[in-house]
């Protein structure tokens, strides 16, 4: 990632690059249990957009931190979305058959297997952090950060409220509190987890979570918008899901007028978060404007 | 936990001290979002034996190490042990109905609940090593230790080996490797980061991995006895569910008298690796003892 590089290059770069880690980070499959450790690849090596990686890696090179220090964080915070999408998926939750243009795990394998290999990728997710080419206090901070947004008071405690949610109508306060916990929590925290290995200070990590928590709700109208107006081939999952199971969304509670509208000033709410900052932030620059316009 | 206190008395106190460490640990069932929180405490607050909290403190006494200190360890070892059983319990998993003498969590709430609640025990478990009273690179050890012990190499891939074993025949060897992972290391875990605490040296450690190893084992020989000897009522849980499940069994392996017979050797074993060991080791002693000999 020379300095030279183009802000989209780099984002490129840096998934890549976290495909790798995570890549080496899985057991391989061939080490016993064999149909478990397929299982744990085949959730974390598809293809995902590495959305909360480059986020990490944005964050962490705005403060000029070692990009191998980089790549544990990066692998820890998607090691966890996918186990989170893995649980979310079972027929208990979404009940989903497919992701990202795949069957999901419990499809390709079964009900049990897709349970723990989520289970052992949160574990595998904090051995990582544990392991990772930084200094004991800064890899404590990573890890006290990430099992708080993993857990009941953040992305479990939000897939929780979204559980209770369905079928009823919620206050805008209410979907907000969830959205903050259900994809909010783990976007902060691939945020923070950045400036944290570039040793940020307190200001800085104060703004970034600021940005941070207007980029998780914008991704999240964002999909609640595709899902009423894109097709299932472009988002590689059902579409048209969140209505048939009668889930609280922002286009159900605002209409998809004021749901665009929200989401442009999340937008300029952003820029001017950034603003400060120097060309170094372009990467969180341009993340924030693909949570705004992405097409899948 | 005065000196003069019986080795009886002491364990006794330390599950008593740990349950009070996992009622504060815990959120408050008042705290949002409820449904979770509720099923997160009817995981861990309903009277198990609390064993692996009582090898922390036991391990962690031999050295002298602060109970405080320990409070954390046998938190987060208990919080992983509670999160196992409520996905082993799941529908998809061993389809358990009652545990500890009450509804599973799925049964007293419901699926998605219950897959969450288990997701957010483990993260709760790192959480609190992070956060516990101890010097940064021993939190590191032990959280290390624990992920470990209970990702896809430990005690998920125990579960996996177990699912996939069911309705085959094992042979020995892969019955004792499955056994080794599923509730063995997480018990070898629990005797390691007691000693972690107390800041054991490597032989030490060896030695009571050694001792560990065996004591997981001899646990899992009298749980495959108790379950055809035992009624229901006095296992508080259901009985007789190896064979109804066709289950891979030490009893089923090897038949009821061998199972008597190995159990008898392990107990020997254990008491020659606990033997030059000073009196602050009758904790581990009696532990071992009650492997051996417990009748729930």
């Amino acid at each position: 990632n020379s300095p030279a590089m183009s802000t989209e290059a780099r984002l490129a770069a840096w998934a890549a690059r976290v495909e790798t880690a995570i890549e080496r980070r899985l057991p391989s499959a061939s080490t016993e249990p064999l149909r478990l450790h397929a299982a744990m690849r085949h959730a974390c090596l598809n293809g995902g957009k590495r959305i909360r990686p480059q986020l990490a890696y944005a964050s962490g090179y705005l403060l000029g931190a070692d990009e191998n220090a980089l790549d544990d964080v990066a692998t820890a915070v998607e090691l966890i979305h996918a186990f989170s999408l893995v649980h979310d998926d079972l027929p208990a939750m979404d009940d989903d058959d497919l992701r990202r243009g795949r069957p999901t795990v419990h499809v390709a394998f079964d009900e049990a297997t897709a349970i723990l290999a989520g289970d052992a990728l949160q574990a595998l997710a904090f051995e990582t952090l544990a392991r990772a080419t930084a200094p004991a206090a800064v890899r404590i901070a990573l890890i006290e950060t990430l099992a708080r947004a993993s857990g009941s008071l953040g992305m479990c405690g939000g897939q929780q409220l979204d559980m209770d949610a369905t079928g009823r109508v919620l206050a805008r306060a209410d979907l907000e509190r969830l959205h903050a916990l259900k994809t909010g929590a783990l976007i902060r925290a691939s945020v923070r987890m950045g400036a944290l290995v570039g040793e940020a200070d307190a200001s800085l990590l104060e703004c970034l979570d600021g940005f941070a928590t207007d980029l998780g709700l914008a991704f999240q109208i964002r999909d609640d918008i595709l899902d009423v107006e894109a097709d299932t081939s472009q988002l590689g999952k059902t579409g048209g899901k969140d209505a048939a199971q009668d889930k609280a969304t922002y286009v159900s509670l605002l209409g998809l007028e004021a749901s665009k509208a929200l989401l442009d000033e999340l937008s300029e709410k952003m820029k001017a978060a950034l603003g400060p900052l120097p060309e170094q932030a372009d990467g969180l620059r341009r993340l924030a404007e693909f949570a705004v316009t992405r097409a899948y």
